[in-house]
């Protein structure tokens, strides 16, 4: 049978988009961003529109968007709100398009959308995610967004979780060190998630600037079973 | 007490050298380039060039020089030997300079000498070098030359092991990711390193190319108290 392969690229600065142009790549960015987008999407959103420029950002809210906008995690002031999934409440965010206007998330979208296929993954959607994975006939790219094109622990541990679940339905293969160390840290944080998250920059980050309020929501698991998907440019809800 | 900054780098194209400019840079490549070049010091070369292109290898051996060279891991037609630690041998090496041309490294050397000094690891020379460090009053940046920019398990592996040394003696601090995963994934390894490495990418490119008679060597301990040194681009031994 011929098996697909599964990879995992730890920091934007490592990706290769001409290896993945059959494949689904899957986007990690957890502490907050793919959380927050995941968080969006359970709660009614229909569209989530990315921009890089934080003046594009307010172009569309002069123009009547909603609009999320944070730089290092701050929310900026023309902004409705930031990027806690928090902010993402179904009254606020039913039935809308959001704009959102990242720190990192932009660039990682445009990397990425030169891929088959591209999603939005986080523990929150894992389940429903790997489930969509293994009926799909493609190769698979698990994406850490990491920070500021840096490797992070948080995004390889949820990278190492989703390919556990990949590997054990045998419909994949892996000749990837960073797949099979992703899986390796997934064993380690398995067992106290939150309490092997504690160790990472980000986590200190988020409590330094008292934005850490999310972090037990983010490291939880199955929230919804939505997955969200790149079309263009702009998130919309997986139909599929 | 100021704690210095200990650094872990899982790839060439994570590399930020503005960053690293008052640091000691640890460079490791350990299946082979780097337990290569610290076993031919170890048996007496007293000089090694490291040179990116063939035509400039070829060059030197026309001029008398011993020279090392492969692609891929193999020996090219013109050179004396290739990659492998036990082709420096005492009597081919002892005295004598060596140009070194590799598919990897001389990259990752040119973008390491932007740092304050530039030293060569691997597990063959690790009590000698981190007892160096240790005796430095410099931050240190572990720097993995991983495959063709990618991570690779082995180096990230061994990095772990230097970065648990240093961290021991209570002289280092450290908020970066790649150190604390390194370290996690040296905890895994541990018990049998042979064995863990077993799964990796370049020791299965190894196997298929029959160039893995030297792996048992490349993962011993302390072979060496050697602790080669980059001046001006040359390799060196440490006399510190």
């Amino acid at each position: 049978m011929y098996k697909r392969k599964l990879e995992t690229c730890f920091s934007p600065a490592l990706f290769e988009p001409g290896d993945h142009l059959e494949s689904i790549v899957v986007i990690i960015d957890i502490l907050r961003a793919s959380s927050a987008i995941v968080t969006a999407f359970a709660n009614g959103a229909v569209k989530i529109i990315p921009v890089g420029e934080v003046s594009a950002a307010k172009d569309y809210k002069n123009r009547g968007f909603l609009v999320a906008a944070e730089r290092d995690g701050y929310v900026l002031d023309f902004a409705d709100f930031g990027n806690s999934p928090f902010n993402f409440t179904r009254e606020r965010v039913e039935g809308k398009t959001i704009v959102y206007n990242t720190t990192n998330g932009t660039g990682v979208i445009n990397k990425a959308s030169t891929a088959y296929m591209t999603i939005v993954g986080s523990f929150l959607n894992i389940r429903a995610l790997t489930q969509f994975l293994k009926r799909q006939e493609r190769s698979v790219l698990l994406f850490c967004a990491g920070w500021k094109q840096r490797f992070n622990i948080e995004d390889a541990v949820c990278a190492g979780a989703m390919a556990e679940e990949l590997m054990k339905s045998g419909l994949y293969s892996t000749i990837c060190d960073s797949t099979l160390a992703a899986m390796d840290l997934w064993s380690l944080a398995r067992p106290d998630l939150p309490g092997y998250i504690e160790k990472t920059a980000q986590r200190t980050r988020l409590r330094d600037k008292k934005l850490d309020d999310c972090l037990e929501f983010c490291l939880s698991f199955d929230y919804t079973d939505k997955i969200p998907v790149i079309e263009n440019g702009v998130l919309v809800n997986n139909t599929f």
